[in-house]
């Protein structure tokens, strides 16, 4: 890969405008990646370059690239250059569109389930049912937190399943977690926010999804007891994953918990806990929801994206009294409200079982494909480490030392193997590592493609 | 009703803050609004009070108000008090809520179509065959445009029924007209556009949306031939319903229309086309789109909300090449995208030509509804004048000068009545009118709910 010039970057800062030097710098970077001018895997000048063309603090320019990393639009490689990022170049649509064409033959991709197990005649069933029974008024302009039915279930069950202390008036549904967030973060926003704590390493697209809604993000560490809770300082807010921390895969330990809800009460903090796929672990019972213990201080957020589809985009928050307004007056402002007919859907679908239903069967088929994973890395790919418990959809892979993790990307491509590295979800340096999704591998591939992603490893350190 | 003194508004102007004071004044009074402490109905100080009060000159205050009345939170009678708006108050959230409770005995509100002709058995069917035909791959994260099936439909359906040039990559799927007003706002904004033009009288729930989404509005009136296009000066982009005006029902003059065209191919500025209720006409074919005549400078929006039902949320913008990216961009960042399955069946529901089949009989419904309406007003409210053309789903009534409008909605509510006045649609004074929507009210209870509104012109003089 090139490497470009400063020159080549075309900025241009203009002193006498309004906007700082540094947020100028920062606009012009994200326009060109997501425009293209700058292109995906492309390296940027050296923070010294750069500072020297554009005749500004070095500090300046480091801040910049930082607070782009932190956003996802680049990498920073340990003791390489930084480089715009694969997954952020072109912005979300330009991403999805360039996800589109085919899935590669070993598709260990993270982020999603097995799309196949949809099921769609009992979610056809559901349908018929929503539909018949609803009043005609639930056709017209409605709640913007959500239909009612849907409120009560959703109350029912994440009580039940994950101890979330949620009535039917403090839910609102939304079009998928991820627009939770954005609507979450546009009321914080509006209170007068400015900043909000995020896990680092932790999820990219969140990261964007939440700086887009305008909220600059701060990278809080995360360790083997996640997130760590004594860097928060004065944060006003922090979204984390304790169930199921991703990308790492740990779980919030209980003296971090303890101190986080602490931290929250004795500053009036808000915490958001990601709940994003907590339905799925394998060894024992899951933890409980944070929310449980302090329903005032904790927005919890969910969605099916993991446990029916992300194409459905149905989530929730449940919102404590103080927000409750304001989020669900943000959830008018953007679209005045999800659509009815799943909302619908999903109510009966949870009442009668099905979901429940549905996750026994694919908690016993994720549970087979991890074990596969785990006992194919053992076999063939043994100085690698696997981190985290036994949940969710995915491993992170830590490989040894020195490993290389964008070459064996590369070579894994070369492979025809779909396989995301962990620096995509980190701003700074730290081990090389990788994601294995196997939400989308079916078992009778994990072990070829666990093979052929071994070959990719030997091949990067051959090089 | 009451009038507040300044004293009661309890505004604290901070001088050293960034905010201009304007702005501090008109963030106050919109928290005062959304968190219910200035009630509905509430008269606000005169200008010159408030001012004296916080020293401040008069004319911050009437830029205030102007903005704020702009917004749809504040109404200002011709010769009265400016009031805390009955629609605005407590914001979209808590304005939802409050119509929630019961509909009016005789209930003209305007804004929806009659939810209990939603054709659901044939909706069902398509969800059947939308999920039947479905690949796997469209139950994962997907384009965030919509699904390629919609966007084919709806390109050949727009361009047969309105005359629309839309190609499938020209075309973003969204959550109602409502969300694709906003991602396009925040688009435009995203561009550097800080202002946008919108009808006077216009929507007010549109003008809050497009406010809400961050582009200050500028009023442009509206005369008997639509909007008043020398009127637009430098704006960067105006948003219009060249159609049927709402509220005044008007469609845009034919040299009106090639000026507008002509304005923004000059300027490179964006016509935002809001075809809401373009389907129905009851007296000869409706004018096509304007958009049809320059694809390069219109940007088209319609949605399903007045012909199958608002809850859907289902709705698009054809959006011209150089918007295109952004304005795609701006949907993954609000929500990833669109709800799949009712995609899909919209998809097939136009394919096999239902929603045709549906129009076609709903058109008749409804225009036997407006006959009645016209009727009944020729025959109970003689002195009265329907404005606009024989289409969409209400009429503009306007009353003889000098009946105070106010009057007559109280005395209608009075009535079991529900309606509503234009001026809650306009930002300064106008003649008395009201809007009778006839989406909610059957053909046999039209004649009774005249007569009930002719008692409260009735009565409204009388007090």
């Amino acid at each position: 890969m090139r490497t470009s010039s400063p020159n080549e970057l075309m900025m241009r800062l203009d002193r006498r405008a309004s906007p700082p030097l540094r947020v100028q710098l920062e606009q012009q970077l994200r326009d060109g990646i997501r425009n293209g001018s700058l292109a995906p895997g492309m390296a940027l000048p050296s923070t010294r370059a750069l500072a020297a063309e554009l005749a500004v603090s070095r500090g300046l320019v480091v801040e910049a690239y930082a607070q782009l990393g932190a956003e996802g639009y680049l990498v920073t490689r340990p003791g390489g250059a930084t480089r715009i990022s694969e997954a952020a170049a072109g912005g979300p649509a330009a991403r999805s569109r360039a996800e589109l064409p085919r899935a590669p033959r070993y598709d260990f991709r993270p982020g999603a389930p097995d799309v196949s197990l949809f099921p769609a005649r009992a979610w056809l069933a559901s349908v018929r049912r929503g539909l018949a029974r609803a009043p005609h008024a639930r056709f017209d302009y409605g709640d913007p937190r959500g239909a009612p039915e849907l409120r009560v279930a959703l109350a029912e069950y994440l009580g039940r399943v994950r101890g979330v202390v949620a009535s039917p008036d403090s839910l609102v549904v939304t079009s998928g977690l991820a627009q939770g967030l954005v609507i979450l973060t546009r009321a914080l926003v509006a209170r007068g926010a400015g900043s909000v704590g995020v896990e680092d390493p932790g999820s990219a697209p969140l990261w964007q999804q939440v700086a887009g809604a305008g909220l600059s993000i701060v990278p809080v560490p995360v360790d083997a007891g996640g997130v760590q809770v004594d860097r928060l300082g004065d944060l006003a807010a922090i979204v984390l994953t304790p169930a199921h921390q991703f990308p790492t895969g740990v779980v919030l330990a209980p003296d971090r918990r303890a101190g986080l809800l602490d931290w929250a009460a004795r500053r009036g903090a808000v915490i958001v806990e990601d709940d994003y796929d907590a339905e799925y672990r394998y060894d024992r019972p899951p933890v409980g929801a944070m929310q449980g213990l302090d329903p005032r201080n904790v927005v919890y957020g969910g969605s099916v994206s993991k446990t029916l589809a992300p194409a459905l985009r149905l989530g929730w928050l449940v919102v404590p009294d103080r927000l409750a307004l304001d989020v669900a007056g943000q959830k008018a402002a953007d679209d005045l409200g999800t659509p009815i007919v799943d909302q619908l859907a999903l109510a009966d679908f949870i009442a009668r079982g099905e979901l429940d239903r549905h996750l026994r069967a694919s908690r016993l088929e994720y549970r087979r494909r991890r074990d596969a994973v785990v006992d194919a890395l053992a076999r063939r790919v043994p100085e690698a480490r696997v981190g985290g418990i036994a949940a969710g959809l995915h491993v992170a892979v830590y490989l040894p030392e020195g490993t290389d993790e964008s070459r064996v990307l590369e070579a894994a491509r070369a492979r025809d193997v779909g396989v995301f590295g962990l620096s995509e979800h980190r701003t700074g340096p730290g081990p090389p590592a990788l994601l294995l999704g196997y939400g989308r591998i079916p078992v009778p591939a994990i072990d070829p493609g666990i093979r052929a992603l071994s070959g990719a490893i030997d091949a990067a350190w051959a090089e």
